[in-house]
């Protein structure tokens, strides 16, 4: 019984945790805001790691590893997200770029995913390796992995 | 030469991908959104499985595993997005509940974040065993971990 209370003083704790993002979704909108923050993360994770590859900032094979990493555990969560019913023009009237055409298409838009996070999964590996060359290729992979499926199924 | 072009795309790409969250903050926004969505994806997949401890919902061991790591992952991320001149009454203008006192208090507030990732690492390895009773109760100590943190830095 005092785990049961334990547990349900846990859930209350996430209730204020989840101002903005809200499990169990069964609102589009909860939904389209749980995919956006999880894709908002893994970019802020990217992001630097871009920056290195770019020259924009100085290589720390440590730093790119680390965040290699998040983005790879990060790649699995967004799918979730994208459900019937929280597409572009799908009357839910909240904002989003996910293309209707996701729906008619769920074993390409799956394909994708899982192209990003195998992709990713390399990169943390070859990330863990130091060599600076080694790891902005397999960056490049992974962003092509991003691109492949925003072109087909990401408004302009 | 190629390679480096294909990481501009990569760039590019990312870019667009994170409209909401801009990676490498230069503005405490961006800073207070990464943390916000981390958290927020973090109870996304604590949702459930709290439900599944309070008996709202079946217990399905698989999914409680496959959360309770997701959990654990995201439990290393939201913690570089809370920086100075970031919090309440910095003068930012964005809604954050995050209370100024976490700068006064650096090591503490390290404390209790580390807390919640050992806490949920153990959640993670506990799940995988699939006893519904030993996963329960981790689930309440992880959720003890963000009360404590809540209480003491998070607005009322």
């Amino acid at each position: 019984m005092r785990i049961i209370k334990a547990s349900l003083s846990a859930a209350a704790c996430v209730a204020m945790l989840t101002a903005s993002v809200t499990a169990n979704a069964a609102e589009p909108e909860d939904a389209i805001n749980y995919r956006q923050s999880a894709l908002g993360v893994m970019g802020w994770h990217f992001g630097p790691i871009a920056d290195m590859a770019k020259g924009d900032i100085d290589y720390d094979a440590d730093e790119f590893a680390r965040r290699a990493q998040n983005v790879s555990d990060v790649s699995r969560l967004p799918w979730e997200g994208f459900v019937d019913g929280t597409y572009q023009d799908d009357g839910h009237g909240v904002d989003t770029d996910a293309l209707a055409k996701i729906a008619d298409n769920p074993d390409d838009f799956e394909k994708k995913q899982k192209a990003l996070i195998d992709e990713a999964e390399k990169l943390a590996d070859v990330a863990q390796q130091g060599d600076f060359k080694l790891a902005r290729a397999q960056l490049s992979t992974v962003g092509k992995t991003c691109k492949s499926c925003h072109d087909d199924y990401r408004a302009e």
